[in-house]
């Protein structure tokens, strides 16, 4: 499993301070939405600026205008980027095309998606597909979550997200998962250093 | 009905111009995502500092972290703000309670809603309801969206966006909607003035 550590709600300059204490042990680094909206494209170009050689995701969570906003995170330098599951499914056609011109990948949110969208979502073949507990779904649980999805997501790569701690890693690695997306756990640790260590230890290869 | 100017897709400096030529003639600026995910909260710094007494609206499209996106916004200056109708009932509740905290008006953009959720959506009712024809949507039309939605929109305060041009506006004075949502009829008009001062008089009050 990949390590994609998310970096959200900080300022740009402690978002590229928490990069250089946990580059070691990070597979993905993803520019939260609330970044994005935040700082604007000048934020993925900052963290391309200072960072060459990582892989950048940018939570764009586009819903619209798909071929205007990938194409301008591309340029900003991302490697990936993210579309809404509850787009409509032309716009999300639109992002799977700007990915292969660029060479890149692309995810899937699943915020929201309900079942007979999911069955249309997994025509796109070549997408990361990520499960995701909301930030502002304080009542469901990551477990009933990915016991509900788990099994109709034929997908060939997964990802999941949302309050995941060191103690969440088994059940996650029993279910097959291809990348683990922590944020809060690490960046807001007092070490993030020895977090995002201990967290790749117990994800494995 | 109220005249909306959806600015998009240019460069910042740009949307300022726009901003000064339209003025006389537009109730609502809105500061489209595209603007937002190219300068961040920049862009609504910056409008507001140039235009102290226009009425802002920020399409920040918010799907999730509710309470972080529609502070930032409101402290930024915006009046206005935009959550997906596609984000949980949660994410909606909290918009509406932050909102509701800074004396604020919010949209619920209707994009990809299904009649399930836009029952349940009702509950909302301080909301402006957003009738929305997408960017990426180009097989459907407007009349289609309108007479699909406008029957069951039971809400108090409607718009309605998505290739508004003036022949569509009789179609729309009909269906009794408060604000009509125009962008580049105006924006991408030789003499954005003129266009906007025509969209103007075409609504009426």
């Amino acid at each position: 499993m990949k390590l994609q550590l998310a970096i959200d709600r900080v300022p740009l300059e402690k978002a590229i301070q928490i990069i250089h204490h946990t580059k070691d042990f990070v597979d993905i680094f993803e520019i939260g939405t609330s970044l994005i909206k935040d700082y604007g494209m000048h934020a993925v170009r900052k963290i391309r600026e200072n960072f060459p050689d990582i892989t950048i995701l940018a939570d764009l969570k586009t819903i619209d205008e798909a071929e205007y906003e990938f194409e301008a995170v591309y340029q900003a330098g991302a490697d990936i980027a993210t579309v809404m599951g509850a787009a409509a499914l032309n716009t999300i056609a639109i992002c799977e095309e700007v990915s292969k011109k660029f060479k890149k990948d692309y995810v899937i949110d699943l915020l929201e998606v309900n079942d007979a969208k999911l069955e249309q979502l997994l025509r796109f073949e070549t997408a990361i597909f990520a499960i995701h507990l909301a930030m502002d779904q304080t009542s469901l649980s990551l477990e009933s979550l990915l016991e509900t999805t788990i099994g109709k997501l034929k997908a060939k790569r997964t990802a999941i997200a949302g309050g995941i701690s060191l103690q969440t890693i088994p059940l996650i690695k029993t279910n097959g998962i291809d990348i683990v997306i922590v944020g809060g756990s690490i960046t807001k640790s007092k070490d993030p250093s020895a977090s995002a260590r201990k967290m790749k230890e117990a994800i494995g290869d």
